[in-house]
């Protein structure tokens, strides 16, 4: 029986999803607090689906973690989360075996599973966050540990504006959702989320245009540099910036046209907010065998 | 019977070799000229290595190509070589399967093969230009037409200097030999090669090390990107200006630790020289099936 129970914990909001045979069955999505609000999430789920106990769980989280143990590492993205045993913690309540990954590789890992989008590609969430997964020939890449496809994490200033990774000039420090609304925040004197700011901006409100079209220029910078190394057939953007794509997609496309040498192909995920639930749930038939145990 | 001719064209030197059951038979170097030189000299290998013919060949060129009809497009590196049909031309004088492929991807290829440096690894190299070729979980990542691994042409100043290949900023742009030495024969205000230049900032001339140490950090800033891209397990570097490692990788290195959130395995390719041409000779046995024909 193949009834796995994805995790997606975001930033902002965690989604938790029963999948059988490739069918999402249950959905709910709360906002994101700690482990034990997870398992009592998978307990409604389960409920739901009239399922006595799940097959395997995939967690995937926007941290850098050991997926090898299961356990999150550090976690600026995601606080209250540092140093949790998710394999340990969802495996004793449960009974079954758990396996955690990057948020965006399991993204990823939902395109290629459900989204047509072929087998070679980089996913790209441009959220809270900025991340990506990359599938090179129907292959996921993912790197020494894991961690391959972190672009919010390329720096592209070495001078730039400092970044929760404590680094200066990412990527993500210049364009991601918290950083748009933190430097938003500040420079308009009111508190403002991201949305928030690319609304001024398409207003007109020239600081916000200005802070705006920046991140723009910045991840079309960031997509580029992407495609130089990665030549995919097709870049795929999600994430909850994206849904002001219609503002902000002409100005980054610009900028990603004017800095690569071949035309990359940009589309959005077909499957939403759904794409990291869905590679969480099909997580356990992709990650690599040196990652799967021991499992509790 | 497994016998493999290996061309490498380099933007200074072009080397061919006789491989066989993967050891090198016969090797020949020479300033690059066109594809007669390459004929000719090709002839002069087979009859060194007593074969009347070649099994296959495999030519490793620093140009956008079409893999598929082993032909290469533009050739900003590679003057006189436009629109050369190296499939069509050596499979006419030899009578054999020929394969073309990106320089730094064949000299990746050559690292899998013979470097033994493991699976899961990118190898960048440093010379007239800046090239790379990735291999993850033991697989070489070939990208859309196969020009994966490009990394000499992420940009990383939208603003910067021009680049051969018509954008602006590029790593290339910044640190590939041709680059430092025209700049520095501008600054200077005598012809010299990137080689002259490197040594002149070593004996402290103040112009050269600002150019090559500005170069060295441009080089981190893109090892970086690479790492936090595509987390290899390690980066391999190769190419004419590695020669002078002790003097530059230290700077490369600072900077590279400074951009990078983990420590990045960073080593000189034990091939020397060969890397490319070791893998142009094996080219045929990694190169996909739905770029291998219509061969003549």
């Amino acid at each position: 029986m193949d009834r796995t129970i994805g995790v997606d914990v975001g930033g902002t909001q965690t989604r938790v999803a029963a999948v059988e045979g490739g069918h999402l069955r249950v959905r709910r999505a709360f906002p994101t607090r700690g482990i034990r609000e997870v398992e009592d999430a998978i307990r409604v789920v389960l409920a739901a689906a009239g399922w006595p106990k799940p097959g395997t769980i995939g967690v995937g989280a926007p941290a850098p973690l050991d997926m090898r143990a299961g356990r999150i590492l550090t976690c600026p993205n995601l606080p209250g989360w540092e140093k949790v045993g998710v394999r340990e913690e969802l495996g004793r309540a449960f009974g079954c075996p758990v396996y955690l990954a990057n948020d965006a590789t399991c993204a990823a890992i939902g395109e290629l599973a459900f989204g047509g989008r072929g087998r070679d590609f980089v996913y790209v969430t441009w959220s809270t966050g900025i991340g990506g997964g990359v599938v090179a020939g129907g292959e996921v890449v993912w790197g020494a540990t894991g961690a391959a496809g972190e672009i919010g994490h390329i720096v592209l200033q070495a001078e730039g504006p400092p970044c929760a990774c404590g680094k200066k000039g990412c990527l993500e420090a210049l364009a991601g959702g918290a950083s748009l609304a933190r430097r938003g925040s500040e420079a308009l004197g009111v508190p403002l989320s991201a949305q928030d700011l690319v609304r001024l901006a398409q207003a007109g409100d020239p600081v916000a245009r200005d802070l705006v079209l920046t991140a723009c220029q910045a991840v079309g910078q960031g997509l580029a540099i992407v495609h130089e190394v990665l030549e995919p057939e097709r870049i795929v953007l999600g994430g909850g910036i994206t849904r002001s794509w219609e503002f902000l997609g002409p100005h980054v496309l610009f900028a990603l046209q004017g800095m690569a040498r071949t035309p990359p192909q940009v589309t959005l995920t077909p499957l939403g907010d759904d794409a990291g639930l869905l590679g969480a749930a099909v997580l356990p038939a992709y990650i690599p065998n040196e990652w799967r145990g021991p499992q509790t």
